[in-house]
């Protein structure tokens, strides 16, 4: 990088291409880098140590809700992924298949996994023979591939990491359960990880996932006024076990099929982390998730033989309170630095230089807000406490920008400046596809994201046709 | 299961037919499942589990060494991979080779990786510009594919999981040091986690990866006397990064080409642990990798309330000590818990009934040796001293059978003999490939494993063709 770059010109403003910005910070930031096939990327360190961070939230998660991890193969046969037919039809534009395997044709086609119903279907046909070995809940944490035209970073790929939940039940009551206390899950990744607030809710029949009874999502809001759905949880019903022709002993001795769900969160909500919080001095990361927590820089370190020695102290302090914090000992101007380390969003950054050891201060800059206080040393052990202050401080942050972009729409005029404008629009609303297809026509892409739980009805009729209605639907544009 | 079922008739005798008892093993103790599509399997929560604990190890072990996790794509154009002539010259007979893509033909067809060296290759050309970019180590953890046509469970799999390193080196010096400090880290993994005895070493010429300069590896010998590499460092020169056209601007100011490397270790570690350790009666796991470590087991606890009181009293404890400790609470009877058990190779396992209570004791009953201790209740805070002796008692029963079984062949002869028996022959070698092959065919599969570091020449002569020889080699039959 060029030793005199300042942070004004190292990505483009938010405002002057939200877009552009976006893929400024996920390079400059060194959390990707595009490889020579489209829609297929390198995850670099600094953006996989933070879904290493979802990941080991989400197991300790998981785990609590006594799932249990796999990992099931990469391939489907062609043959088998016919099984279940509007799955089949759903994923079959996109996928990636495989047709030489040791320099001979394959008989039967591989499918690279888009999703993996069919395969623990399959697996769970082999292990379930009466209800006592229900439930099953297995999870696994894999890539998969889905043939994309137009890909951007974390959001859309070719191939991208995910997890995927596939639970078995014996009733449809435990399987229906199932599906929304996954969701509540998914709903505190946000609010004790990422600092983002959810909208959570029922998808639609016409968005809803190809072979499920009923689809659950959260959806994130961005700073463009685009939605994000950012997790979906799924009851499957029985199609899935019939299509795989599962069948379990019941208490009743007779054979019965079970109930299936599936669930799935993915690299998605790194671009959701981006876009929430991120401002034009690039990333802002919430304390919780951040990979570095804390940044050390000295000010004339290279000069000043005590400062380095207090850097170091301080670090060993942070270190044993349980804060993961890094010295910038690198040759790089403190300007620099504070721009480096700003892109990288780290939340909290400490500058000490020989005036301030001299009166036994540090400075403490707060990266979200821009807070920058001076400080005695002795205050190193209330930085876990600070960092719970940002973390809390960057969900209220953005809970405030989603409320004041949820607004309710009466008319299709009021419904069209809503969406042009960003966020969502909230109306009364009936299950219509055709209606939601006529919406996406006129507002030029608005598209029903759910069905939000957090609504009650303010009203009896669709603002849009008249018709009685009787439940709340938020509409926006989406990625 | 049959409710009666014994723990003799549940496998097959390792005596009887020593292949049949290791697949009739991985399946009993629920490690993995078959798949409709051969040489895929499905990794079941019990044997996921230890690779998850084998992943954390690594982790923390690579951590220290400086590498960071990434995760690079999953398919490598068929034009990139052919750059590299003897790495595709290697790899290319067992690609599986993804032709279509969204419905139309790729015109450049996409190879699941079989390993990622070009990748990684691509992905440091575009970060390496300066000897201030150098070291790059980066580890992934992914699963490849490798058509193969003789599959076994975790030995040899057409997909498998692993983590393969990447790294880029100023000098040779320090690439060909970090090759071989990878190996110790892999060696690691044997002498503190998984109680294996390595053999580790370098590879002949002949059996060296495609497209190395050198490669090490790690050698576990199995119970039918057969070798199985275990884990293997390349150092890879400057082969790839000429192919990628890789060049840094070095400090003499000249344009230099950097020293690559690359280290893997694969699930065939728990192929490896299963035959070291297993028994006719199952699994039998180290306490530091085994996901369950301690299993009380009630007896009579539905008849008697207070049994099932201390069982869970005697599990909060365990789990405040830090032990990963279960109750089996289900019907079944206490023999077939006991079998149960034994079979999934849990390293303690402690009984309580009623009379025991009475006395204040619990029996103690260690997996690996059968020894079976009436002990106080109070004892229990004993239990992780007790698991760390099994740990040790069990790494040095496996060091007995190793030594045991590395004999000197002084002839054609005692060559045959000791490889017809089972283990290592030790010889005098010199480099030369027609002499290997012979071994090969005269000894009915032997190969050379590795030219051990922990052994001096004892002679300078090949027994074999009586020519100059100037190393020490260990041959073997193998995996």
């Amino acid at each position: 990088m060029n030793p005199n770059q300042t942070k004004n010109d190292a990505i483009t403003r938010q405002e002057d291409d939200f877009a552009q910005w976006y893929t400024d910070v996920c390079k400059k930031a060194e959390l990707m880098d595009y490889t020579s096939v489209k829609g297929f990327i390198d995850y670099l360190p600094y953006g996989y140590a933070i879904w290493e961070e979802i990941q080991n939230f989400c197991n300790r998660k998981f785990k609590a809700k006594g799932a249990k991890n796999v990992y099931l193969p990469m391939v489907i046969p062609q043959s088998l992924f016919a099984t279940e037919k509007e799955h089949v039809e759903g994923f079959a534009p996109e996928c990636l298949v495989a047709t030489i395997g040791g320099g001979s044709e394959l008989s039967d086609p591989l499918i690279i996994r888009p999703t993996s119903e069919i395969l623990f279907s399959e697996l769970y046909k082999r292990q379930v023979k009466s209800y006592r070995d229900l439930p099953k809940k297995y999870n696994q944490w894999c890539s998969v591939v889905r043939w994309e035209k137009t890909t951007r970073p974390f959001l859309r790929g070719s191939e991208f990491l995910w997890q995927e939940g596939h639970c078995l039940f014996e009733t449809e009551e435990e399987a229906r359960d199932d599906a929304l206390t996954m969701l509540e899950v998914y709903d505190s990744i946000g609010t004790e990880l990422l600092a983002i607030p959810f909208v959570k809710g029922q998808k639609t029949e016409h968005e809803k996932f190809a072979g499920a009874v009923a689809t659950y999502s959260i959806e994130a809001l961005m700073p463009d006024g685009k939605a994000l759905q950012s997790g979906t949880t799924h009851y499957l019903g029985t199609g899935f076990a019939k299509a795989a022709d599962i069948e379990f002993l019941g208490r009743d001795q007779k054979l019965n099929t079970p109930h299936q769900t599936s669930w799935g969160v993915s690299t998605r909500l790194l671009g959701a982390l981006i876009m929430v919080h991120g401002d034009d001095n690039g990333l802002v990361l919430p304390p919780r998730v951040a990979p570095i927590q804390t940044v050390i820089i000295p000010i004339r370190g290279d000069k000043v033989p005590a400062v380095m020695e207090e850097c170091h102290k301080l670090l060993d302090e942070l270190t044993k309170l349980g804060v993961r914090a890094e010295i910038d000992e690198t040759d790089h101007t403190p300007g620099w630095k504070f721009a480096e380390w700003e892109m990288k969003g780290v939340p909290l950054r400490i500058e000490i230089g020989p005036r301030d050891l001299e009166n036994g201060n540090m400075a403490l800059a707060r990266r979200y807000n821009g807070a920058k206080d001076i400080v005695p040393l002795s205050e190193i052990e209330k930085i876990p406490a600070i960092l719970e202050e940002i973390q809390a401080g960057m969900f209220e942050k953005a809970k405030d920008y989603l409320a004041k972009h949820i607004k309710t729409a009466n008319s299709w005029d009021e419904l069209k400046a809503i969406l042009d404008e960003g966020g969502y629009a909230r109306m009364m609303w009936h299950e219509d596809e055709e209606l939601e297809m006529k919406v996406k026509e006129v507002t030029n892409g608005g598209t029903a994201r759910c069905l939000p739980f957090n609504e009650k009805p303010f009203g009896d009729t669709c603002p849009l046709d008249g018709k009685p209605a009787d439940r709340v639907i938020y509409f926006a544009k989406a990625y």
